[in-house]
């Protein structure tokens, strides 16, 4: 049974962590031991994962040095990113797996997601990323470098991109050949690194994918057999900032769609877990849950979280 | 016949460029263009590559973050440029070869090299990272930071780290996988993260390994036929500094290593180059090349640059 496992931006990096490099070694070492017993249960896995605080923290790095130096593009902060966080996934996920006498190896794929540049993203970028800027301090930046700013709520200027609709993952050939190899891949970190068709050939784009759509994709492509997305929150609640809020343990994927249209599910957060989880179980008649990362194997056994079905 | 090919930092980012995407690009493109000739006429390949000025950069952009900010180790900031670098040769390494026709993929490897901590650069590290600090601001530094600082030759101060020897590639196994499955692996970016056994465990740590010496190193565990070491020199020149400069079209690694020792070739440039073609061809007994990126598929064949024999 092959699971693609998508681990939260929180998963590691906490809310209560600085991004010290201590702090993201704990955190995904506790991701890596969940994963792990997965693993060991015999469930195959490929593993994707956020990157939202760690491209935050490369735009401002780069954003902080002189304006006559050079700020890499979007796409390669991504792609950074990636080599960052496959690091820490598989060293830690192959020293836990060690640990359980599991011989088996874990492998980084940097990764392109395919996108249409007729997407709508394109015409209105939605997606804030780097740094808060004055009114001036903006208006230089969009001169020099061509970057679309928007009033922020916090009242500052913010860059901010497209995040279109992932279309095809371009690296899935590879992650099968790695599963065949009984090897377990770590791919389309931070939702991949966007790239869309330019009169024939393929160029990369300024813009964020959303790492839950990604995988979803990526599940649907690999035919796996579910898509777990694990996160530091038990479930899919209904009422989820009311006194009233009920926690979904099973539910079918088109009554959850119901409440996502109804706006039950903040755009930020829960909306994009949802979304994914229903449009892997349409396209597959499969299964998708939600739950938190520590009960990584009841999640994925349906015994914890939310477990939505076609 | 299996080639592992390394490419020079200069390759990736000439000496005139400043290090804008752009440049990368058109850098990355020559040198996809050259190697895909390679794959073209039949030889798999390996690449490896360097990192300097890209690691540099991205050191430069955390130390110009405010000191309350977290600074990320080095073993994170080369698994930062193996995916950026890595992203930048796939993508274009496989747009060249579908425009010669060449059905076959590449994919990025994050790579760690083990390295010992009884090496003796933990004692004494040689290699300068980072940008130039002042006495005071350097003190600070290695206060806070715990790192160490030399006078530079420039005046002022530079964090310097260990460059211990390259012992194993952890990654060779699933580089094996990738070449059976018809894929080109792009590894050891860097040099490769540097991890260490401490106490059972492999635990990173903040070193440089030479990519040349690392490659070297793969190419042995590959059982490779060949190493080619592609760069913007023409090849190992005797006398090089002088007008009395010589060319090696052939060489021996015996007499090359009478050479080497002398001190015909500078640490910093030339010399771990010829050490590793030189090591190549001792341990195996097989064919080592230096010479011009532009020139790669005459330099496999022998027919331009300089050929280390047995």
């Amino acid at each position: 049974m092959l699971i693609v496992v998508a681990l939260g931006g929180n998963a590691l990096q906490p809310k209560e962590s600085r991004g010290y490099p201590e702090e993201q070694w704990a955190a995904v070492r506790k991701a890596a031991r969940a994963l792990a017993e997965i693993v060991r249960e015999g469930f195959e896995i490929v593993i994707t994962h956020g990157n939202g605080p760690q491209v935050g923290y490369l735009l401002e790095a780069m954003e902080s040095m002189p304006l006559k130096k050079p700020r890499q593009t979007l796409d390669l902060a991504v792609a950074m990113t990636q080599g960052w966080l496959g690091f820490l996934i598989a060293h830690s996920l192959e020293e836990e797996l060690a640990r359980l006498g599991v011989a088996k190896r874990a492998a980084v794929i940097p990764t392109r997601v395919l996108v249409s540049l007729d997407d709508p993203e394109f015409l209105n970028p939605s997606k804030p990323v780097g740094g808060y800027y004055g009114r001036e301090e903006a208006e230089v930046l969009s001169k020099t470098l061509g970057w679309i700013f928007k009033e922020d709520p916090r009242g500052d200027y913010r860059r901010v991109v497209p995040s279109p609709r992932p279309l095809k993952i371009l690296e899935t050939p590879i992650l099968k050949s790695l599963l065949e190899e009984n090897i377990v891949p770590i791919a389309a970190g931070g939702g991949g690194i966007p790239v869309a068709s330019v009169e024939g050939t393929l160029k990369p784009v300024e813009a964020v994918i959303d790492k839950d759509l990604a995988s979803s994709l990526l599940a649907v492509e690999l035919d796996a057999d579910m898509l777990a997305i694990l996160t530091d929150v038990p479930g899919v609640a209904l009422n989820y900032h009311t006194p009233k809020r009920l926690w979904l343990r099973r539910v079918k994927a088109r009554e959850l769609k119901k409440y996502y249209e109804r706006g039950e599910f903040p755009p930020g957060s829960m909306g994009p877990k949802v979304l994914a989880a229903i449009e892997f179980v349409e396209k597959t008649g499969r299964k998708a849950s939600i739950g938190l990362l520590e009960e990584a194997l009841k999640v994925v056994k349906g015994d914890s979280g939310t477990l939505i079905e076609a």
